[in-house]
């Protein structure tokens, strides 16, 4: 029986540690004398810092405490590997490396680029016919993996929107005068998060009124109709704005307002986060409304306080399957959700080939999106409506969640 | 026995329905046979909107729910009563409306602007000989109000800062680099808000290197070279400022940068609140380093999925308390809370003249500020803590917590 290596990659969510935490309490039940811990990602790998997770984690409110910490408990990179044929050295480097601490099993906790570097480190053992295993696991706020029904930390992501929102509108409503609210959700390039504003709606809430997505290039005068429609029949106008959409030429919203051409106060171009900020002010400017804009911010990545307890339960499982999968002798693998049934909601873990998962990118489907392109339908509902069923309490100590840190 | 007016006024906070509650509750329990709702405050009833309460929170569900939702459930507005020697109108509009409704007593929920309501009324129905009672009942996060140890709606307010900022710095660390990470707290006046920031300090969290406040001019040079020192012994560097900080002339930070003259991308003056962006472009242009403008938005009065426990105790209980001070022939008074120790935590609710309260503003103590301005000491600590302590649980349903409206 050897060791094991976990790290993770890319950028945090509010469940990325409970992956680690499974991979890690896997690794120990199957027997693994050691489970390192890669400090910031296999860049840190690469500089030698690995932390055996017994001194960290020994108890078992550590690990409680470590499926309500946000953000990467072991520190994270977003360094891609080179192709080996290139530039075979940081290979040579990381695999003597991994020989001197008698590693067996490889797992990368992370997203598109980490699936890269788990296709990468696979491949190349296979040609030194080296036996470690190297298996990814999923992670990204954004849900854009191939192969996985869902990815973990998109559900979290999803609740935390649906909720914000939800308090948003209440509180947009306070005042008897009109108004339009833009809020500006993460997603660059695909519009899971921006669609998860949908998830505000039930009986005491309607919702978002428009989701412009990615997926669908903005049509200004189109939008502009639909809004001056809403503003006519209702007091507040709520638009929930993807931070990816561009216009029909391919041009980011957000860039539109930067290449206004704005100096900040020290005549040095401003860095403007513009997309919600640009709708504001076009329906401002062409409508004559109030609007205002907010963001959403970085939270949506790192409010482990509102955590699906279904996306904490699962993100755990893909850990510790990645773990079982590589026990059994698997490698160039990432643990995947396979959907059973929407209704009551089932999944099961699956591996799948990673080379498959590594640079793709899912997009919301067509038929997912209203016929104008600015909403979603009953399809997303029932996707996603089971990801952000059910909470993991904080644990609360002197007012405030306690976490626990390396 | 007569009737009940309560009514709802300025900016919402996450507690200010459990005020709602308390006043209607214990009207009920005092025998008043209908309790009428101000329909968007004194605005409203202006205009005749008034709800028999009855009609909508007649269920013991409806008052759980109520306590959970958001921003002000009867609508809110910032109508400023004229001196009633200058113009009558509204006055005698306003106790003619009484007359027609049987009212008894009238409770104004709010801060500042609404005990100035309160007290114009009062003082107007002593000139006309009425019996009306009329009791303010303390309401912001902002915390300004004097006679009160502190106002319903801040130790919420309190809360979400302190755990947001503490996820926002898990999150500034995941990756191996060194930045500064500047938040941007509301608090046009005061820096109550700014230094709950504090408070996510514990022994898991350094909690913020530095806070700036309103109470302190900002020296831009002391301040520079306080964050040149800090970049140099961590990592990373969190900074909490007020939206509200000035410099030493009295300007506004955020009126700095838009008196740079951006336009927005329709050649309007762009609309940038611009604190943290201010202070993070002055930090990357004048010391180099990576930084990160975070501002928390409009959650800070609206997220009652992370209200304080205690707060939304203390608001219901001034609510009641004003009742009950109503019934006693009180008159021209508000509800405030006295607080009788620190440790262990204990308060009462006392009635203090409300002419004592309006157009006043209670700032942070000098002695509880640091030496050189840029943070809080142990005394805003003892202060501060007990506000913050225990939750209470949305009640989620479909993955985000239901709540209750009009």
């Amino acid at each position: 029986m050897k060791n094991v290596l976990v790290g993770q990659s890319g950028g945090p969510t509010a469940v990325i540690n409970s992956s680690l935490a499974g991979v890690y309490e896997t690794a120990k039940a199957c027997g693994a004398p050691h489970v390192y811990g890669m400090q910031y990602g296999i860049e840190g790998v690469l500089e030698g810092k690995l932390i055996d997770l017994d001194t960290v984690l020994g108890d078992k409110m550590d690990i409680e405490l470590l499926k309500r910490t946000p953000s990467s408990f072991l520190g994270s990179c977003r360094h891609k590997l080179p192709d080996p044929t290139v530039d075979e050295k940081p290979f040579v480097q990381l695999f003597e490396l991994f020989r001197q601490n008698d590693i067996g099993a490889v797992f990368y906790i992370g997203g598109n680029d980490s699936m890269d570097t788990i296709s990468k480190l696979s491949a190349y053992g296979k040609t030194v016919n080296s036996e470690i295993r190297f298996i990814g696991v999923p992670k990204t706020i954004d849900n854009d993996l191939m192969l996985t029904d869902h990815t973990p930390g998109y559900g979290s992501a999803a609740k935390y929107i649906a909720t914000i929102l939800k308090e948003v509108i209440c509180d947009s409503s306070v005042y008897d005068l009109r108004s339009v609210t833009v809020a500006e959700i993460m997603g660059r390039h695909t519009g899971w998060l921006a669609a998860a504003a949908s998830l505000a709606a039930g009986p005491d809430c309607n919702g978002p009124d428009l989701i412009l997505l990615p997926e669908c290039p903005f049509d200004e005068e189109a939008f502009l109709k639909r809004v001056a429609e809403l503003e006519k029949e209702r007091h507040n106008v709520i638009i929930a704005v993807s931070e990816g959409v561009k216009n029909k030429d391919g041009v980011f919203l957000c860039d539109l307002v930067s290449t206004a051409g704005q100096l900040d106060a020290f005549g040095h171009k401003a860095i403007l986060s513009g997309t919600s900020r640009y709708l504001a002010d076009l329906i401002r400017v062409r409508l004559g409304c109030k609007t205002r804009a907010i963001e959403f911010s970085t939270l949506q990545r790192c409010a482990s306080h509102l955590a699906s307890r279904t996306d904490v339960t699962e993100a755990y499982q893909v850990g510790g399957a990645a773990v079982e999968a590589a026990m059994r002798g698997e490698t160039a693998k990432m643990a995947a959700i396979k959907r059973l049934s929407d209704q009551p909601y089932r999944v099961e873990t699956e591996m799948v080939d990673v080379t498959k998962v590594a640079n793709f990118e899912k997009k919301v489907p067509a038929d997912w999106i209203t016929e104008d392109g600015m909403h979603v339908n009953e399809k997303f509902e029932r996707y996603a409506r089971p990801l952000i069923q059910a909470e993991l309490s904080p644990i609360y100590i002197n007012g405030v969640p306690r976490h626990i840190h390396l």
